[in-house]
């Protein structure tokens, strides 16, 4: 292979869910690359796991795990600096990305720094919200309904709003902010459809109407699917 | 393999796209079974092609292409019944679903009629919106923004108001509505950010942007991608 930077979607957690592409380009490329914050195991290279040949070459990338921009900027100057020596070698690149690189993935910030200057591909994966709804056994959204993906971490105006004026919403980067945007949610008339899926497709894998969870906080990996639409149909008694 | 009914996930059109766990399932059901309008090949039947086993019994199912609901609704209510037939004799079903069954996918109308009764389970697939994201080389969405999926078929007021209010959308089910949604988005200040995406991964994708298009109709499968939001990354010139 010649000098490429593959940004390989892994899906949501199951290592079977990466699609046969991610597969064949972990078979082959000379080095994979991934996100590990400082102490912690990398999940990503966790999900790739079953994919990679035993004697791959493993580069992991430091990430602060502050809330501050600049430390963050600087690691994925300091990362795409190496990434780059290594395509500059002729060497291909996979850096794992859990779910979908470009929905809310820390990719974009290899691809803006890297894409102008080297071969990059994007490889799609399954995000956590396909995921999550399969898990709920409902569909996300149906025939001419709005879909909105709401971040946690929006004002309450703002997301109480937009809330209120659809009928199926996804809430993402659920974690902290549970208690906060539970409330929310039932200010907006979405308390009875509710549900949060935590983990989706882990072995942890738990689903939850939100009106009967207590605790503040969540895990990261939480995402609440709302749903008021038209479409009716037999859900499965799949929450406790 | 006992008595159950998978809905199944092909992804945007790429058979590269399916991911293990479908291509697992394929490999040891008993019957497949796909929708099919009239007069039509079946593009799902298409997208799973290299992935079937050359005996597997093959099940049509087919679809009026009128956008009045009761002939559909008997569609179903026929192919429901024929699905619960071969479940009862304890056969495995894989329903094949362009994308992700549960992301607008005509898969919930089966899923409505046999859950109650029968094992069903969802095998999630990637959205052709994030296969478009992959194919612009842009994320869809970063950070704290928000991200609207916006069926083209909505009222106008609507789906202005909506763009206005958001930094970063997808417009789905684009084809006839071409001409009005390309005003809309105009009106709304996402001109210059708008690109369309045609056929994500098949072999005729094409990547254009939305203000260098004179047609008023473009194919069904086209989703149109907007973006102005605070992330600033060098885009590489893939339109023509």
């Amino acid at each position: 292979m010649s000098s490429i930077l593959y940004l390989l979607g892994l899906g949501p957690g199951d290592p079977d869910l990466l699609t046969i592409r991610a597969a064949k380009i972990l078979a082959k490329v000379d080095v994979v690359a991934y996100p590990q914050k400082l102490g912690n195991a990398s999940l990503a290279l966790e999900i790739a796991g079953p994919h990679l040949p035993q004697k791959l070459e493993k580069m992991p990338i430091a990430l602060p795990m502050k809330t501050n921009r600049q430390p963050a900027k600087d690691a994925y100057d300091k990362a795409a600096k190496n990434l780059g020596k290594l395509l500059d070698e002729g060497k291909s690149i996979a850096y794992l990305c859990e779910g979908d690189p470009f929905f809310y993935g820390s990719a974009m910030y290899l691809f803006s720094r890297l894409a102008a200057k080297y071969p990059v591909e994007i490889i799609p994966g399954i995000s956590s919200l396909n995921a999550a709804g399969a898990a709920i056994g409902r569909p996300l959204v149906s025939r001419d309904e709005i879909l909105k993906i709401l971040p946690a971490t929006l004002d309450d105006k703002i997301l109480l709003q937009e809330l209120k004026n659809t009928d199926a919403a996804a809430i993402v980067k659920v974690g902290r902010h549970f208690g906060r945007v539970k409330k929310i949610i039932e200010q907006a008339g979405h308390g009875p459809g509710a549900k949060i899926v935590e983990y989706a497709t882990h072995s942890q894998q738990s689903v939850r109407m939100v009106s009967e969870i207590e605790e503040e906080k969540l895990p990261y990996f939480s995402i609440i699917l709302c749903y008021r639409g038209q479409e009716i149909w037999p859900e499965r008694d799949i929450c406790p």
